[in-house]
């Protein structure tokens, strides 16, 4: 049944050539964000879904050179923690960059607000759907960046406790993602730990199951 | 500076309309989906950013009658248990309607796979992770849904373990979303929570800050 409220055939296209086209990007080039985008692409963030509409996204935009720094050393360390911890391929691990974060335009802290605990609807037994809430604000301004030709980088090793320190985070908060925006070269064609073999696309049987597990599935495979 | 690997204008504000016009549904019509959407839906959420690329989301379609009301039999149990720990407005939080999962024309349910331990690419200090990147899994799917005109409302008030046993899920795995998914009278213009007052919108000022956390600033005022 086609539904009145379908958009036209050519703008659901553009919805998923953008679904399709987003990159995480590790290398950027020099050159800022055209005026007024970043204030576009944290509006497109906050009206990401919410669990009871609790809103647990906050974003630190990083403006002076001191801290992004000190941001970058933070996250240096924890790659080599990282690493040090791999069963296998800790050196091709070494090799990824995370010069993002010195050469992105923008570097934003995106953090899980305190006091939490006091939201209970849907969250009763699920509390990590704030963290889901918020993942789901980022994957919006990560489309409407790609949309604009901007690349954007999630980075997730570094120490919670670390950056908390470093912002000046209070109690119950918690930094989840280092997010570098920023020009780049080019979008790769496919997802860099693929085209690098750290992983293969999995084909959607084994993704998708029908009213009970597929007996036998399990995780994916190659795990580092 | 604008991008070379900028989307004509009219396709950004179609990327920026989808984002807003998303609604979290919870009143479902009659009719099934269209012919091959359901497979669209879960390849955009396939092709989600993952942590490591380790693809941790997996989909069970829920096929049976049985199994579905079995399904909204464990959310109605956690809707009058969740309802009994609000501090305020149970009486509010029980009008809510789960008949979604009942009328819609499919239910999802998504989990993360087992052996996600194994997984250390990005997750050495954020374990989390791995939910985060099912989350954008999911949010492709919600805007690729709006823009066909169907309704997808998440429910997250539920008990793992009843689900998991439901389903008869591996041990290790976690289901995270139950997904309603169908043809809607109407997308509000503005997300239910707000209209029916339990909560604001947040100012923009309020999730916002530069280099570091904003003194004073807390997490957000009405919680249930």
């Amino acid at each position: 049944m086609m539904s009145k409220h379908r958009y036209p055939a050519a703008d659901i296209a553009v919805v998923e050539r953008v679904i399709r086209e987003r990159r995480d990007i590790r290398h950027f080039v020099a050159g800022r964000l055209p005026d007024g985008l970043l204030d576009r692409l944290l509006e497109a963030a906050h009206l990401g879904p919410s669990v009871g509409y609790m809103q647990p996204w906050r974003f630190v935009r990083i403006v002076s050179n001191e801290t992004r720094m000190a941001l970058w050393g933070i996250v240096d360390a924890e790659r080599v923690a990282t690493a040090a911890s791999l069963p296998t391929r800790a050196a091709d691990f070494l090799k990824l960059k995370i010069d993002g974060i010195r050469e992105a335009a923008e570097v934003l802290v995106v953090a899980l607000m305190p006091g939490r605990e006091a939201h209970l609807f849907g969250r009763r037994t699920l509390p990590e759907m704030d963290l889901a809430s918020t993942a789901c604000a980022i994957q919006n301004m990560w489309l409407l960046a790609r949309a604009e030709g901007i690349g954007l980088g999630w980075v997730s090793f570094f120490d919670p406790e670390a950056v908390g320190e470093l912002l000046e985070m209070p109690p119950g908060s918690r930094p989840i993602a280092i997010l570098c925006l920023g020009p780049v070269a080019e979008f790769p064609a496919a997802p860099v730990l693929e085209s690098q073999g750290w992983g293969r696309r999995l084909p959607m049987d084994e993704v998708v199951f029908e009213d009970r597990w597929k007996a036998g599935a399990g995780g994916t495979p190659t795990a580092y």
